[in-house]
């Protein structure tokens, strides 16, 4: 497969509503649960993409498209969520994340990338040199990997209920 | 957690729409390609998660409850969906899929399942006695696994073109 930025902007702008219709309006048990010390829970992971619109992806590609590697990426904080989110009802996280997406949306449109800018580079503070295509199939990668994350986090809360059947459901392994 | 019947209804009938959202009107080279030999492509899934809804989960439930042990279940065929969505685009089967799902949402519901029922046993051909409970906790932890599947698989899609974040995507692994 090949880079595609329409189809990955096509996706990038599904995420919001795959998210909600997964979690919205549900029981605070199914979505606050986590797998264990140091593990996300739900609510926690939307916690985390919000801080991903706001710190990571666009900003980030603005680096590269003015600066390059001039300027290295500000470290991104992979645990903002737990001071960020206090005080806010899962529905609140999720239709936060669905603004800001979808102005991060508009954001990248307007910056008419071409196939010569996604070959330009960036400083990564920890993975070194990348480039814009990187970092936006990385965008890509990082919402499947949530939703991933999400589904078995989910799973996991039947993980008795389901008796026998655990030896079948890979996702509780 | 406890198993609830109508929080269990509620993520089921969810699903169609999850899977829409993730896959309606992708491009094939998202939605065709597999992990390789004898795993499946999102497409492959839906085609699974069909066949469920018309030869496992609500029949299984309807034979529990009229016929207990007494007559095990009909075993699963995993791979039908390799001959039945034949000629059927993935748009079609998300189409069907959602169909079947709001049917079987429907036929749930009017079982007017107690709580006795749920302790009702049925008799599944590998893996012994399960309780209907057991057969509908799995229906909800089966739909998780394959949206972690199915986010899984398109995440891979993108493998070579984060580059170097490769190293902080578990998805990929």
């Amino acid at each position: 497969m090949q880079f595609n930025l329409p189809t990955s902007i096509e996706i990038l702008d599904r995420t919001p509503l795959v998210l909600k219709t997964l979690l919205q309006n549900l029981p605070e048990d199914w979505t606050t649960p986590n797998e264990g010390p140091d593990t996300w829970s739900p609510y926690d992971v939307v916690g985390h993409l919000i801080q991903g619109e706001k710190k990571d992806w666009i900003p980030r590609a603005k680096i590269i498209l003015t600066h390059g590697e001039s300027v290295p990426f500000t470290p991104f904080d992979r645990f903002a969520q737990f001071e960020e989110s206090k005080g806010k009802t899962l529905n609140q996280l999720l239709e936060e994340f669905e603004r800001l997406r979808a102005e991060n949306i508009t954001a990248l449109k307007s910056l008419n990338i071409s196939s010569e800018d996604l070959m330009k580079t960036g400083m990564h503070p920890g993975l070194g040199q990348v480039t814009l295509e990187n970092l936006l199939a990385s965008w890509v990668v990082h919402d499947f990997g949530h939703i991933n994350q999400i589904s078995r986090v989910m799973a996991k809360q039947y993980i008795n209920e389901v008796g026998p059947w655990t030896e079948y459901m890979g996702v509780l392994k």
